[in-house]
C-alpha cells in the first residue's frame, strides 16, 4: 500500500490487473484508496490475489485442528483439496495439537495467501493477556501469515451496547467471546483496540493485512441487525481509516446469520460506515433451521451480500453447527460458495462480462448436445460425468427427456 | 372459486385458513380475488393446500418415468420419499412406459396435490393433434388430477417474437418446444391456446387447477428476460383474466436460469402483468456453470424470487441437466427447496412471524447446547444426527470448537 501511495505500481498488482483484466493504473488506484488489498506478507512467495472492487468475488476456506481432532496432516489434506477445488485463499483455525507446526506446514505447503486469527494461540495456552495476544499476533506475522483476522470491534463500547440489546445468543465468535471474556473479566480493554497503533506497527513490518473481526455477528435469524452489530461496523469504520492512514492493508468482515431481506442493508450499511473497505462474508446463512446444509444456507446469502457489495466469501461446510468438517465436506463446500462467487458475479460491475463468458460456454455446449465440452465447462467436472454416466445409459440427450429433449427437438425443427 | 365467489366458505378454505393461521374470511376473499389456488379435483380426498398471497411458500417436487427409464414402481417410490421429506405437491412428469397406470397408481397413493402436463401423453404414441391434446387434458382431469401445466403461452404471437431475440437456447421446455413443433409443422395455432375456452369448461368440470407453463422460459442466463418471455408473461395474463372470469383456479410459471440480479424485475412484471396470480417457479438457476448442484443453483434463485413475491418453488435436483434423478437426488432437491421457501417465508407479508418462530426454537437449543432439540428443530433430523455423531466423539460442544465453544464461554460469564 505504501508502495502503491507513492506512485510506483509494484509488481504484485501488475499480476493482479492482467490476472482481473482490469488495467493496472485503475486498481493502483483501488489499492491506494483501501478499495482492494492484496493479501501478501513479506516473506512469502505466492501468487497475488486481489480482493475487491472491480475484482471477481474470492472464496476462503477454513480448516483447522480442534481439541477433539489435532492432525496437522489431515488439516493440510483438507486445504490442499480446498485449493484443487479452487479456493483462493485459506484459513488456518486450529486450536489444537502444535499451532505453530501446523501454521508452517500450512505455510510451506500452500502459494495462496493464508489467514490465522491470532487470539486463538494467545487463548489456548492459558489466560488471555496483552503479551500474549500481541506474541501470538507477532510470532504469525513472522512466520509469514498473508493476513490476519483481529476482533478490534468487540471493545467497551460495542459491549455496552451488547449488553441493552435483546439477543438470544449473545456472541457467537470464538475470538470475539475469547475477547469479551478478558474485557469482563479484567476490566481491561481489547489491547487490539486499545493499542491498535502496535498492531499497525506489527503489521506494517511484515505487509500484514488486517481482517477486521466480526465479533458481534448475530448468531441466529432473531438476532440479525441489532445496534451491537451497528457499533461494531463502526467501530471498524473508524479503524479501517487509521490503518489506511498507516498504509496498512485492511478488510473488514460481515455477519453472520441474517434474514435474506436484511443482508442487503446490512451490506451497504457496511460500505458506507467503513468506506468501501473490501468486505469479508461469513455466510450470511439465511435460516437456522438447516444444519446439514449450512454451505446451502450460506451460498444463498453470499450471493445477494455479493449482489450488494461483498468482495469475498468464505465457505460454509454442511458440518457447520455440528462437528469439524471431513475433507469430503471441505470439498463439497469449496465447490457451493464458488457457485455463490460466481453467480454473484454474474451481476458485478467490472467483472460481469467476462464472468458470463463461462456462462455463456456452457449454453453453447448445450445446445449442441455436446457432452464432452460440457463437462469441461462445469465447475465440478468430475461431479458432472459422474452423474452422467452412472447408469451406464449413453444417449446423446439426458435420460431425464430422452427423445422429448426441448433441444433436440428445437434443432430438428431448424434443420428442416 | 365459484363456490367461493357465491359467498360461501368451503371446507377446503376453512381448512387450509387453520392451517395457516389466516382468518378464513380474508383467505375467501384472497381465493375469489384468484389471488390463492387450492388445487384439488371434484374426485379427489386430499387435504386441502393453498398457494398465493399471505400463505407459506409451498414446495412441489416433479417424478416421472423416461424412455431410458420407465418403471412405475420406481417413481412412485419417489414420490412417496419426496412427501415424507415435506414436499407439498407431486407432479408426474412420466414420458415412458403406461402412462395412465403410472398416474393412476400415485393418484391412488398419495393424499397431496398431484399435477400433470398432458401434453407429454399426447405427443408420446404419435404426432400431436388438437385432439390427442385435449383427450390426454380430459382423461387425466377424469382420473382426478388436481393441476396441470398447458403451454398455452406459446403460440403464433409469442413465437413471432422470439424469431427476432437473438436466443442461444431457443425453447428449453419440453412442453413448449412440442407446442412450437406442432405450430411450425402444421401451420395452426396451439390448440390449447386458440380453444382456451374448451380448456377452461374441462377445468370447470372436473375442478381442476390451471398451471399456465412457462414454455419460453430461458435456458440460460444469456438468454433471460428477453422480449420474447415477456410476451409470453403478457399472453398467460390476459389467459388468467379468462379463467377468472369462468371461475377456473389458475397459477402463472415462471423462469427458469437468470442472473441473481434480474430475478426481482422479472418477478414483479409477472405479477403485475397477470394481476397477482400466484406464481410457480421453476428455479430460478443463476447460474449455467454448475451441472451437479442445480438444487443449490436454483435454492438461491428460489430465495430471491420468494422475497419478490414467488409462491410456489419446483425442486430442482443435483441431476438436473445430466441424468434422471434418483431416489436420493429427489430427497436431497426436496430438503433444499423446503430450505429456500422457509428462508423466503422468513420474509414473506402475513407468514414471516409463524415462520421465524421455527428459527427462533433452533436458536434457543443451540444457545442451551441442547442437541436433541437442536435435532428436532432440524429440517432433516436424520442428516444432522449422523454428521454430529458420525466420529463417535460426544462432547456437550460441538467438535470444531471443543471448549472453545463460544456459546459456551457466553454462558460462562453470564454464570459468575
Amino acid at each position: 500500500m505504501e508502495e502503491v501511495s507513492r506512485g510506483r505500481i509494484p509488481e504484485a498488482v501488475a499480476i493482479v490487473a492482467k490476472r482481473e483484466g482490469i488495467k493496472p493504473a485503475k486498481l493502483t488506484k483501488l489499492v491506494s484508496a483501501g478499495r482492494v488489498v492484496i493479501p501478501m506478507n513479506a516473506r512469502r512467495e505466492i501468487r497475488p490475489l486481489g480482493i475487491g472492487e472491480f475484482l471477481t468475488t474470492k472464496v476462503n476456506v477454513n480448516i483447522g485442528t480442534s481439541k477433539a481432532f489435532e492432525s496437522s496432516e489431515s488439516e493440510n489434506g483438507k486445504a490442499q483439496a480446498a485449493v484443487e477445488a479452487g479456493s483462493d485463499t485459506i484459513m488456518d483455525l486450529s486450536t489444537g495439537g502444535d499451532l505453530d507446526l501446523i501454521r508452517r506446514n500450512l505455510l510451506a505447503a500452500l502459494k495462496v495467501p493464508i489467514g490465522t486469527v491470532p487470539i486463538y494461540q494467545a487463548a489456548i495456552n492459558g489466560d488471555l493477556s496483552s503479551e500474549r495476544m500481541f506474541n501470538a499476533l507477532e510470532n504469525q506475522a513472522k512466520d509469514g501469515v498473508d493476513f490476519v483476522t483481529i476482533h478490534v470491534g468487540v471493545n467497551k463500547n460495542s459491549l455496552e451496547r451488547l449488553k441493552y440489546s435483546p439477543r438470544i445468543m449473545g456472541i457467537v465468535s470464538r475470538g470475539g467471546s475469547l475477547t469479551m471474556k478478558y474485557i469482563v473479566e479484567t476490566d481491561q480493554e481489547n489491547p487490539y483496540y486499545d493499542e491498535f497503533d502496535y498492531v499497525l506497527e506489527i503489521a506494517k513490518e511484515h505487509e500484514l493485512t488486517l481482517s477486521l473481526g466480526d465479533g458481534l455477528r448475530p448468531g441466529c435469524i432473531e438476532d440479525a441487525s441489532d445496534r451491537a452489530k451497528y457499533m461494531e461496523f463502526i467501530m471498524l469504520g473508524e479503524l479501517v481509516q487509521k490503518a489506511r492512514q498507516a498504509g496498512v492493508q485492511t478488510m473488514v468482515e460481515g455477519p453472520g446469520h441474517m434474514p435474506a431481506n436484511d443482508i442487503e442493508t446490512s451490506v451497504r450499511a457496511i460500505k458506507h460506515l467503513t468506506d468501501g473497505a473490501p468486505l469479508y462474508l461469513l455466510g450470511p446463512l439465511v435460516t437456522d433451521i438447516a444444519p446439514g446444509y449450512d454451505h446451502i444456507t450460506a451460498a444463498i446469502g453470499g450471493v445477494i451480500a455479493g449482489m450488494a457489495g461483498a468482495d469475498f466469501l468464505c465457505a460454509t461446510t454442511p458440518s457447520e453447527h455440528l462437528d469439524l468438517p471431513t475433507r469430503e465436506d471441505v470439498i463439497e463446500g469449496t465447490y457451493v460458495t464458488r457457485i455463490a462467487a460466481h453467480a454473484a458475479d454474474l451481476n458485478k460491475m467490472g467483472v460481469k462480462k467476462r464472468a458470463r463468458e463461462w456462462d455463456l460456454e456452457m449454453a453453447k455446449a448445450r445446445v449442441d448436445l455436446d457432452w464432452e465440452r460440457q463437462f469441461r465447462a462445469a465447475i465440478n467436472q468430475r461431479l458432472a460425468r459422474q452423474i452422467r454416466h452412472r447408469r451406464g445409459v449413453e444417449i446423446d440427450t439426458c435420460t431425464m427427456c430422452s427423445d422429448l429433449c426441448a433441444i433436440r427437438i428445437g434443432r430438428e425443427l431448424v434443420k428442416k
